[in-house]
């Protein structure tokens, strides 16, 4: 599969709600996702901790609706769009933002993601 | 400059309309550029490459409107995001286009542009 393919693939399953399948299927051994923020969930490398911070999110937060629009496809890189209604369990304050995320494929798998979104 | 000075810096300069100035600036020597598109301007590599393809986009659309969003910043890379009401004077029938453009930073300067926008 080609990186046009797996974004197809990997998109498609991401708007179906299934991003654990998702992330079981397309992500390589050695993935490395970048938060755009200080502190430990920086960096995380690899399947086991990427689905660690992903597991925190799910459980941290309270998704009222979310959206995912693309893939935008340039090379070995796909970009996506998320539009997310929710509300943090740690403020309860509900909120509306706009997310980033950039993947970057490698021999049919997903070796980064990078998200982009307001910061300070 | 770190990267974050550098993106506001550089996305002042596109939003006071300073697209020249910006990249006489903040493009690197060697910079690449990356289209998602077929083609010679697939690639341009280099400030001469780059600036030429510029020009020739300036010069073959009408721009009714431009708007910049952004930057989003992580790590060594801001992305922005370009809404577009512009008429292709190949074609002349005028457009509305959202194109995102992820800028990769090092030493100072952009080494890397990659666009990415709907395509086939």
């Amino acid at each position: 599969m080609d990186t046009a393919a797996i974004a197809k693939a990997f998109t498609a399953m991401l708007k179906a709600g299934q991003h654990i399948e998702a992330a079981e299927r397309f992500n390589a051994p050695d993935i490395v996702s970048l938060e755009a923020m200080p502190g430990d969930m920086a960096i995380c490398r690899g399947t086991a901790a990427v689905k660690a911070k992903s597991d925190w999110w799910y459980a941290n937060h309270e998704i009222h609706s979310a959206e995912s629009d693309g893939p935008l496809i340039n090379g070995d890189q796909f970009l996506m769009r998320f539009s997310l209604d929710v509300t943090p369990k740690m403020t309860g304050q509900r909120m509306q933002m706009e997310e980033f995320g950039l993947y970057t494929v490698r021999d049919g798998r997903i070796v980064e993601e990078r998200f982009f979104y307001p910061t300070a």
